[in-house]
Formats: structure tokens, sequence, C-alpha cells
């Protein structure tokens, strides 16, 4: 499966509209669910305990997201895990602040090591404080260099047994024996709240095609990276940029795709 | 009360601005209190269940909306919800994903068994759950058959003995003896996150001004579906649309709801 | 420090980006985390009791906002207030609604009389209802005559012992000895949920600074001011107005400022 057909990817998305269920901080709830429908994949937001097993076999993706969690988000987050992974579903994890609490540390170790994620979806400083190694984490941005947090990634990837996506200026996708690197995006895209949660969603939407793990976990960021680029052309400001990127999103096809994508994977 | 006043009655809740009480959705807390703001009604969003009894009092409507639901809020949903009837505060209740899971069917039915709203509003496949029939739901959406839709709504506002607000391509607003259709809106709106439960809380704004509840519920969809439609012929896109349409609910005036108006009500 | 430098000390704000902690509502948590991003702070938003000690320690500002407030957020609201006054970080009280519910004015009065904030930032009627003067609340909105609002404003300062920041026509702000007023700003503001939100939010991002409590208060009302009337003469209504709203506190410059800026301090 080659990037070129990425554009056929997004048009299946269109026409199949899979389920992707959410359990997602409440800063983008609404942000990433018009993210998955401007793609054309159809979200559900929930938390409840008591319906994870029945939404989690409705769905063909499952995204946890531990931007704002509490305990009865964490229990519906395993809940919805377990169901996910005895299902087949696959499962991203965005471990949003890990590093800055031992909350947010010990729940995103402990979700990665008991649902085993098809990705790990997160910034550098996220990566390496999953991983153990100390390194400060301001909120949820940071920045490392780039061979370090290659190697945080090739580690992180091989101790969980899956794909780890790392966002940052050149964003990183790991997998056994893989790397590939998108250079598209646009640095207001951190002045915008979410755009990290945004890109873990559309992991989802791509794991629920059937993609494998580290397929998805590109398209992704190819697919935010060239919606961001464009955004950012269009808009005046962080304020202008969300709806320029919803919009993107909905308009991305196989031309514009083929002229923007900067996206690199050297052979095994 | 004829839909030709709807102008003065959008007037009137301008000059009212009443108070709406939400317990709603994490994902649509955000976009329908401006929405409520743009249409000139003053929403309080709120779910503590020890503060329910005494903002239902200070309001003069009710929207539940089920949407992101767990326990507490489930509590604070039937403790309003009981206050607003001994207050005679009108109620709509939005059965967002009933049939998608055992606890949101259940605590739709049981919303609506207890508290008897004025209105219930939901997709086709909802109000098929809330009936008792079976039929897939999707996360949100649905499509059934137009006749089915009838007689489901039909069957609900019989059984339930409230008014039935069924939105789709065109929306069916059913009540004792009446039958309204709204024919307005336009396709992209079911690819922005939320519209069905801005419906809603748009019907607590018209029932806030002591209109019967099918003259509530049939205002609301039309000014939702003029509101949408000005705001597609505006909007680039999915991104875009939920700016451009509360400029066109603020702005909604009496000469542009008879140029677009499409309402439909047969004489008993 | 005069206002003046206001230009330099936004300057500031985007060079150290210091991290803001946010304990708000579900309502405003997307648009509060943008406009601090948009003016160069870095958002952190959360709730978790278990983290809050940690999360406090990593901060320069805690935001405290009672907008949609239950039994475990009071918790987490109290744990962080107490660990910022042990660790000398400031505290920005926005005591949404106080006046409305028991749980609400009760909440706040205990809040600012264990957490001795920097600031507390309301509208009239809130600080009324904090004071324990009784008048109506409908909501989060109220007009009461100018006079009553500054003896209300001085009076809870006293009390108090902080900065009192109350929003409206023209906004006040009140520190032992010092007043000043801020005539800044557009009533389409009044139109779209969460501005006071953010003038709260935006006051513990000059907090962050280090600023006195009065300075940081009337700089969040001046930038608030200011923005909001570039972003009212740009936008078409309230849907258009947040988008234009961030874009111009990205664009804030020292020449704007200058050109804008209606805020009065009469010499002690």
């Amino acid at each position: 499966m080659s990037l070129h057909s990425l554009g056929n990817r997004i048009a299946r998305l269109r026409d199949e509209a899979p389920l992707v269920l959410n359990i997602t901080n409440y800063v983008v709830m609404n942000s990433t669910a018009n993210a998955l429908l401007a793609l054309g994949a159809s979200p559900i937001m929930a938390h409840a305990v008591d319906e994870m097993d029945e939404l989690t076999a409705l769905s063909r993706a499952l995204v946890i997201n531990i931007g704002t969690l509490s305990p009865p988000w964490i229990e519906a987050m395993f809940r919805a895990g377990r169901a996910a992974r005895r299902q087949g579903v696959p499962v991203v994890i965005d471990p949003v602040g890990c590093g800055a609490s031992t909350l947010r540390t010990t729940t995103a170790r402990d979700l990665v090591a008991e649902i085993a994620p098809a990705v790990i979806r997160g910034n550098a400083s996220e990566i390496r404080a999953l991983l153990g190694a100390t390194g400060g984490t301001k909120g949820v941005d940071s920045v490392l260099a780039p061979d370090q947090v290659v190697a945080d990634a090739e580690a992180l990837a091989h101790s969980a047994g899956c794909v780890v996506s790392v966002s940052g200026p050149v964003d990183l996708i790991v997998g056994a024996g893989r790397i590939a690197r998108v250079a598209n995006g646009h640095p207001i895209m951190t002045r915008v709240t979410g755009m990290g949660c945004t890109s873990s969603a559309v992991t989802g939407a791509f794991l629920a095609l059937g993609l494998s793990a580290f397929d998805a976990a590109r398209d992704a960021m190819a697919v935010m990276g060239v919606a961001g680029e464009v955004a950012a052309e269009r808009a005046h400001g962080p304020g202008s940029f969300p709806a320029e990127f919803l919009d993107a999103l909905y308009h991305l096809d196989a031309p514009l795709l083929d002229a923007r994508l900067r996206v690199t994977e050297p052979a095994p």
C-alpha cells in the first residue's frame, strides 16, 4: 500500500463512514468530532463505563485520549480498551500531558500495557515520558533533539509492540522495521488547541478502514499536514485556522495531495 | 398562531431573552450556548444535582440531551426534569444515540416516562429506538423510509403524550392531530457535529416563549432549516459553516423567512 | 508599570509562554485554551484531584472558574487553590453564576475565603452575590447602576483583600487604593458565550508574568476590549466573532493598542 493511493483511501473513508469511538478530553470533543465528520468518518463521543462494551462493539476503531482524565473516565478507558482488544477493534492511545503528572504517566503506561494499542500518538516529550525517560514536560509541548526523538520512538515501538507516531515540526512514524517522516504542516498549528488530539482521532479513522497500524498512522499525519498547510495559507491567524482546516479536510483530494505531500519512507 | 408570525416570535425571543436551562452533552455545550445567544435567548449550562431545583425555578424551559451521559448526569436530568414538571417548566428531551447502548435507550425511555416532556426531538433511528422498535442505529445518524418515520413519530407522540420532532432531509413534527413538515435545511448540516442538538436547544427557546409544544417544535426546525440554508450558501465547507450558521441565526428576519420557508402543515 | 508598556508585556507573554492551569467550565474550555494560545501563553486544562498539586507546581498562574461546577470539580478547585496558596502561585477566581444557586454562591465564597485569590473577575451581579448583597442574577448577565457596581467592587476588594475586576459596558478594576476603568469592548461580546471566562483566563496569563494583581487584571480587560473591538468591526455577527477575536489577540501590537486603548486610572 503506497501513499500514491491516499486519495483513494480518503474516498473510501467518505464512502464507508466508519464509526470511530472516542473517549477524549473535554477541550477537543467538538473539534475532533468535526474533524472526523469533515474527513468522512462517523464519530461517537462517550465515556460511561456501562455502555463501553456495546459502543466498542459497534465501532471500527477506538481513540483513547487522556487530556482531561479523572478516575471515572480512566475506568471507562480501560473498559473500552479491554473490549476493543477482545473484539479486535484497533486502538489509538494519545497520552496527552504524559510526564506532567504521576496520574497521567501512570495511566498512560498502564493503558498501553493492558490494551496493546495499534498506535500511540503523542508529542516527543509525551513519548519520552511514556518510555520512562526523564525530560521536561511543559504542558503538552516540548522540543527535543531529532535523534533523541527517533531513538525514543523506536524504543517505545519495540517495548510496546506497536506503531509510535510522534508529531512535531517533522512528524515521525515508527513501526517494526519501518520509519516514515511527514514534513507537511505549519507552525500555526501549535497555536491552536487540539491539533495533536485531532491527529489521533484521524489515525483512528484510518485504522477503521482496516489499514495496517503503520499506514494508518502515516496517512493521518499526511492528511493533517496537508490540510494544515492549506488552512494556514488561507487563515489570518489561529482564530480563523480551525474553520479553514476543517474545510481543507473536507475538500482534500488526490491532486492536492500529489502536489503537496512531503512524506519520506526509506526502503527497509 | 401561524408561521406568518415567526418573525414576530423571533423578535419576542430577542426582546425577552428567556433563560433556557441545558443539561446537555460536552460536545455541543459551546455551540448550543452560542446558538441560543445568537437567536436571542439566555442559555445556562449546568449539571450539578444540588442546583437543579433552583436553576429550573429560574428558567423558562429545560433542555435535556443525553449525548454524553453518565450516572451523575442522569441523576441531574431526573432531578431537573421532576422540578420542571412540578413547576410547569416545559421540557425538551433529545435522546442522542438512543438505541446504540442499553444505557442510552433505558435512560431516554425512563426520562420520557417520568418527566412527560413537551417535545421529544431526535433523528429517525433514535425515535424508533425510543418506541422499542428495532432498527440499526449507527451513532447518531440513520436513514429509514419516510412512511416508517411518520408511523414511528405518530406512535411515539401517542404513547408519550407529547410532540415528536424528527430531524431529517425533511423534518417532521407530529402532535395530537397535527403534522408539519419543514423542507428547509442543507445536507452539509450532517457533516457538522451538534446540529440536531442545536435544534433541541432552539426548541427549548421557543417553548420558553410560552408557545404550544407543536408550534415551538415547528418554529425551531424552520429556524434551523432557514439559517442552515443561508449558512450553506455562504460557507466553503463544514468548517466555515458553524460561524455562518450563527451569524444567520442572529440576522434572521421576517422578509428572509417569508422568502425561504418551506413548511407545510395540512389542515387537520 | 504603565499601560504605555502593555505592548511590551504582551511581547513578554509571547516570549515566555508561561503555563497557566485552568480548572474551568466545559462550555469554554476550548475557547479559553485557544485564547491563551493566541495571546502567547501555554494553557493546561485539568481537574483530577490527584494531579492538582503537581500541575499547580508546574504552573505560573491558576484560573478557577465555577461555570459548570459539580462536587468532584469543587474538590479539585480547593485542592489546586490550596497548593497555589502554599506555592505562591497567583489565582484568579471567576464566580460564574454566583447568586443563581446556593451551590455556586457557597462554593464561590468558600473558595475566596480559603484560597485568597489575587483577582476575582466576574460580572456585576456575580460580584454582588459574592458580597452577600441580594440582587437578581439571571444566568450570567446583569445590569446594575454604575455607582452600585463601584461600591460593590470596593466592598469585595476590601473584604476579600484582593483585586476585583468587573466586566461590563465599562470594565472596572478595583484594588487597594486604586481604580481603573476600561471603556474598550463591543456589545456583540455579550452574544458570544465565554467572553467573561476568557477575560479571567487572560487575567491569569498576565498574572503568570509576575505583574501585580491590579496591573494583570487591568491589562487583561484592556486586551479583551481592544481585541473585541477589532473583531466586532470585522465580524458579521456573533458566529464570525470568535475567530476574528482570536486572530486579533494573536496580532495585537503596541501601535494598535496605543490607537485604541481607552483606559482611565485617576491618580490615587
